[in-house]
């Protein structure tokens, strides 16, 4: 009953309406699931390995990918990239409408531009027509490091700032006509970030790209993303989102996976709970999760495994989960949907275990 | 300018009000500073790791340590564990009330009890009246993974269910007069730890303990508990924490400090800002950022260091921090206070940076 009970927990508050836009096939905003997203950090003009690491990517999750095309060179490798890529392609532009353009011939399913720093109004246009052509949606927003110095001037380096600033670019793309967008507002403070997001959500119907810039290194920034992104989608808003960490961009897919999950918005793979080991715990509980973790790697479909260390919350948590291990003093209870199944050593702990997920997954629908 | 004005940024929402206990001489609730806690893992009938684990996590900030007292020979140790600790030590007590007497008497400066399980009333109101003659606070408060059988049968393992639990304990003291309290309402789940203590933040006036059980491993964990526990202080929901991580407790430590740190409710250290890397970075970035993490990592005062990779984000975000670097092709632009000191070379760049760092501290009051 315990097991069947947790599973209607409450979730986030109720998703922020929305309209929804196409991604090549992935929708974003409009009630579809919050998607991933990240971005290379190969030079684009290598092709080859660029379509490497968007493959890297797409294998842990992400929903789209992001390459910066910052050269002539760069778009001839997009159309490379995008015609090899399992996940639609969004190219990254700065100051020149050309790129842009390029771009969306490329194949390019979104881009993402800042209409303020294209120059002329006969540019931004230009970039619009061509979208509109394609079905390609545009990214516009604005990070709280790059505002433009009459926003810093009238109202600050803000959350209304950046959200003004924002309105702007939308605006430029409105009067054209061109309504296929997405908003980002980052800023690499959090309470900016939430308060920005917060406000903008209060005012458009668009949806929101999501993300803290320059969060940091991987225990920092996924720290720092966590907070900040969660907070948000905990309060319904968020579209799609994007963690920014310094290293590996297959952490950053990581990383969103695991703040939509915490949230119940996305499960990817097995959900293992293990306590925090304390002086109550008498098996090697770091090693026995660490071999589960990685027994389980490939496996896709949603499970919850517990793994827990000391009789005190140990049954019950396992309980709670669809497999579960609940170490005492040389010995584990196998438990499965909350029923005790067996006493095993701890020296078959792990083995028994990852059966027992195995043949868990394979009596499922 | 800029730099002045990100400063003045929004926090999260305004703190719950609540009444103020005191742990030995730290305070909790009432206006206070959320504190840290974490767990030591060791034996605690070895008094010398322990108090060395102990250290540890002094010394990575944790205000408070708690540490499990399973039988009458840990009693014994805890002693020697309060009496050598410069933080206070939390006694994690189950089923037996004489272990709780005894950890009064050792020292402890605050007792986690479950009043449910430590059997007649009488024994729940001795430990009582010892812990107002010490002036020692009790926790109380339930694991999703160990609700009382009768709460399962009437509320489920919900969040209502949890609350109820906790406040049967709370009565149970408050029955024999005792009010130093803290409240805990932890699960595995992120929505249901979430709910049941914005049901309780909204029934009590207790300081809250925050966590989520169960966390699992240092990635998966961190992020899990950042949503949950930055959700619920972003609400203005909590006065303590704890995050459980399956591992080095002092881990634990500095993720509790990240999600703090995230809404500007805590401090410690440097917070170095650094981009993700894309393919417009030319210069090795996640090699300056390690060296600079390393160089700073003995640093406790608050300072803001960016370290940026390109030209389009960098400068920009570089200006909103006490010291940046935002690097270009093979070179760096040191800055200060918003302002450009000098170009760097790209081998000298950590050096100039460090340096840079060190006179910006020596200067601050």
């Amino acid at each position: 009953m315990t097991h069947d009970l947790i599973r209607d927990a409450p979730g986030p508050q109720p998703r922020r309406p929305s309209r929804q836009i196409l991604v090549g096939r992935v929708p974003i905003g409009g009630g579809a699931p919050v998607t991933v997203q990240s971005m290379t950090n190969t030079d684009t003009r290598d092709a080859r390995e660029t379509l490497r690491q968007v493959g890297q990517l797409a294998e842990a999750g992400a929903d789209l990918v992001r390459v910066a095309v910052p050269d002539a060179q760069a778009v001839r490798a997009l159309g490379e990239i995008c015609s090899g890529s399992d996940v639609p392609i969004v190219a990254d532009i700065h100051f020149d409408h050309r790129l842009a353009l390029g771009a969306i011939a490329a194949g390019a399913a979104k881009v993402r531009i800042n209409p303020g720093n294209l120059g002329r109004a006969r540019y931004v246009e230009e970039v619009a027509s061509a979208a509109t052509r394609a079905g390609v949606p545009l990214r516009v927003g604005v990070n709280a490091g790059s505002l433009p110095a009459e926003i810093i001037e009238s109202a600050g380096v803000t959350p209304e700032g950046m959200v003004q600033a924002a309105l702007d670019q939308v605006r430029i793309l409105e009067r054209v006509g061109f309504e296929d967008l997405v908003i980002s507002l980052k800023a690499s403070n959090v309470a900016v970030t939430v308060r920005a997001n917060e406000l903008m959500a209060g005012r458009v119907d668009y949806p929101l790209h999501l993300g803290v810039t320059e969060a940091g290194s991987f225990a920092r920034g996924s720290v720092k993303s966590a907070v900040g992104l969660g907070y948000l989608l905990g309060r319904g808003i968020g579209d799609t989102l994007r963690v920014s960490l310094t290293g590996d961009p297959v952490d950053e897919v990581r990383v969103a996976l695991g703040i939509l999950s915490a949230w119940g918005l996305r499960q990817s793979g097995p959900e293992i709970i293990s306590c925090p080991t304390c002086g109550r715990c008498r098996v090697d509980l770091l090693r026995i999760v660490d071999e589960v973790e990685r027994s389980v790697e490939g496996v896709r479909a949603p499970i919850k495994i517990a793994v827990m260390g000391c009789e005190v919350n140990g049954p019950g948590e396992a309980r709670d989960a669809d497999v579960g291990l609940a170490c005492g003093r040389g010995v584990g209870l196998l438990m499965r949907e909350g029923k005790v199944l067996k006493k095993v050593s701890e020296e078959d702990m792990v083995e028994e275990l990852v059966a027992l997920v195995e043949a868990y997954l394979a009596s499922q629908p």
